[in-house]
C-alpha cells in the first residue's frame, strides 16, 4: 500500500501562487507536512505554471527534496516536463506519472521512464479515451502491461490508474472498475493500481465522505496505491482502519500507532 | 439492501431497566427512531430479561409493533422465545434471528420459521463452531442453502450471516468472510447476506471507525443486509454514499435525501 500525496499541484491557486513567486519556504513545508503524515511519495503538478512548466518543475524537484526524504511522483502530461523532472531526480526511485496507451502519449514518455527507471503510472486509455466497461478496462490495461514489460520495466513497477469517472456523470463505473481491478489482478498479480479519490465525487455533495468510502471500496478491491489529501485526517484515520480490517497491518500495529499519535481524536 | 435497527437489545442496560419496567413508552420511542433514520427492521433481542425470555419477547412484539409500521427481526437463541416472537407478528413480514446448520438449533427452529414463513436468518456456523476459512463457509453456507430450500424457503428468503470474528482474534478474518460473500453469490445469486458490525472490532480502539470500514467493505463484497445502530448519523452516511457510489441507488436519489436531511452535516 502505496500513498502519494498530492498536494503539491498548481490547479490549486495558493500552490500556484508558492510556485510563481518561488517560495520554497512555504512548497518544503507542504511537503514536509505530507511527507509526516504518511506519504510514501510526494506528487508535483505544475501544469499551470507561469513560465513554462519544465522551468517550475526543475524548481520544484530541487526545493521539494532539499526539503524531504520522500521520493517524487513526477506529474505532467508533457514529454519535456517529464524528462526536466526525473533527470533531477537524487533521492530514491520516482513515479512518473503518467504514460497511456494513447499512442503519441506512450511514444513521448517511455524514453525518460526508462532511460531513469522510474516507476510506471500508467493511465488505462487510448485513443478512443477511458473506457465504459470492466471488459474495456481489463483489455487496455492487459495491452499497457503487455507493451510496458516488453520494453523492459517490470509488472511490479507498474502502477495502473484505472481513471474512474464522476457518479453523477456513470452510475455504475465504479462498480466496473472494482470490478476491472479484480480481472487484472488475476493476469497479473505483481501489477499495482493506483487511484486518485475526488473525481468520483464531482458535482455531489458531502464529497469527503464518498471519497472516504470510495477509497475503502477500491482497497477492498485489491486497489493498492492512492493519490490523496494526507493531511485530511479522517481519510487517513479510514485509510489505517481499512488496512487492519484487511489483515495487511500485522498486529494492527500502524492502525494503533495512528490512533496513539491522535489521528482519531477528530473523527 | 436492508437495515435492522439493533437498539432493542437487553444486553443494553438501559434498554434491559425498560424492559424490566415494561416501560412501552420508552421502547416504543426506541423503536420509532429506528424507523425513522432508516431502519427497514427493528430487531428485538430479550435473552437477559426479569421474569424470562418468551414473556419479554411478547410484550416486547406487542408493545414496538403498537409503535411502528416497522416488520419485526425476532433475534433468540431459544425456540419457545421465537414461536412466541413470531406468532404474535400481525404487520408484516417478519426476520427469525437465527437458524444455523448446528443439527439440534436447527431442528428446534426450523417449524416456526416454516409456520409463520419467516425470513430465515442463518448462521454460517455448524455443530464444529464458527469456520475459519472462507471455502469452509462456503461449505456450510452451501449446505444450509439446500437445506433450507429443500424444508420449502426460497432462496431470497434467506439471509445468511457469515460470522465474523475479531480482527484482533484473527487477522484474516475479514478477508475469509468477504471472498466467502463472492463465492457464495455466484452459485446462490438469489440468497441475502446480513452483517452485524460492531464484533469486528472487539478489544480495538476507536471501534466506530472500523465498524464503518468494514461495513464499506462488505458493502463491495455483496453483503446487503446489516444490524447496526441507525441512530449514528456517520455510519447511516456511509451507508448511502457507498451504496450510491456502487450504483445502487439511482440518480443518488437516496444520497442526496440523506444530505439535505442533514445527515452530513455531523461528519
Amino acid at each position: 500500500m502505496v500513498i502519494v500525496g498530492e498536494l503539491i499541484n498548481t490547479s490549486r491557486s495558493s500552490i500556484r501562487e508558492h510556485v510563481d513567486k518561488r517560495d520554497s519556504g512555504a512548497i518544503g513545508d507542504i511537503a514536509r507536512r505530507q511527507a509526516e503524515a504518511g506519504a510514501d511519495y510526494v506528487d508535483i503538478n505544475c501544469s499551470e505554471a507561469q513560465g513554462g512548466e519544465a522551468k517550475a518543475m526543475k524548481w520544484l524537484v530541487e526545493n521539494v527534496q532539499a526539503a524531504v526524504d520522500a521520493p517524487l511522483c513526477i506529474d505532467t502530461t508533457d514529454p519535456e516536463t517529464m524528462q526536466v523532472g526525473l533527470s533531477l531526480i537524487r533521492k530514491g526511485r520516482p513515479m512518473a506519472n503518467s504514460i497511456s496507451a494513447e499512442e503519441r502519449r506512450y511514444e513521448a514518455m517511455l524514453p525518460s521512464i526508462l532511460e531513469h527507471g522510474a516507476l510506471a503510472v500508467a493511465l488505462c486509455m487510448d485513443d478512443h479515451g477511458v473506457p465504459e466497461t470492466a471488459a474495456d478496462r481489463v483489455r487496455i490495461a492487459s495491452h499497457l502491461v503487455e507493451r510496458l514489460s516488453q520494453a523492459g520495466i517490470a509488472q511490479q513497477d507498474i502502477y495502473l490508474d484505472l481513471l474512474v469517472k464522476p457518479i453523477g456523470v456513470s452510475a455504475n463505473d465504479v462498480a466496473e472498475v472494482l470490478s476491472a481491478a479484480r480481472l487484472i489482478k488475476e493476469q497479473f498479480p505483481d501489477v499495482h493500481f493506483i487511484c486518485g479519490l475526488s473525481n468520483v465525487s464531482f458535482g455531489l455533495p458531502n464529497r469527503r465522505v464518498l471519497n472516504r468510502a470510495f477509497m475503502v471500496q477500491a482497497m477492498t478491491a485489491g486497489i493498492d496505491s492512492y493519490l490523496l489529501d494526507p493531511l485530511d485526517a479522517a481519510l487517513m484515520g479510514y485509510f489505517y482502519a481499512s488496512r487492519a480490517l484487511l489483515g495487511q497491518d500485522p498486529y494492527c500495529a500502524r492502525y494503533l500507532a495512528a490512533h496513539r499519535k491522535g489521528l482519531y481524536r477528530s473523527i
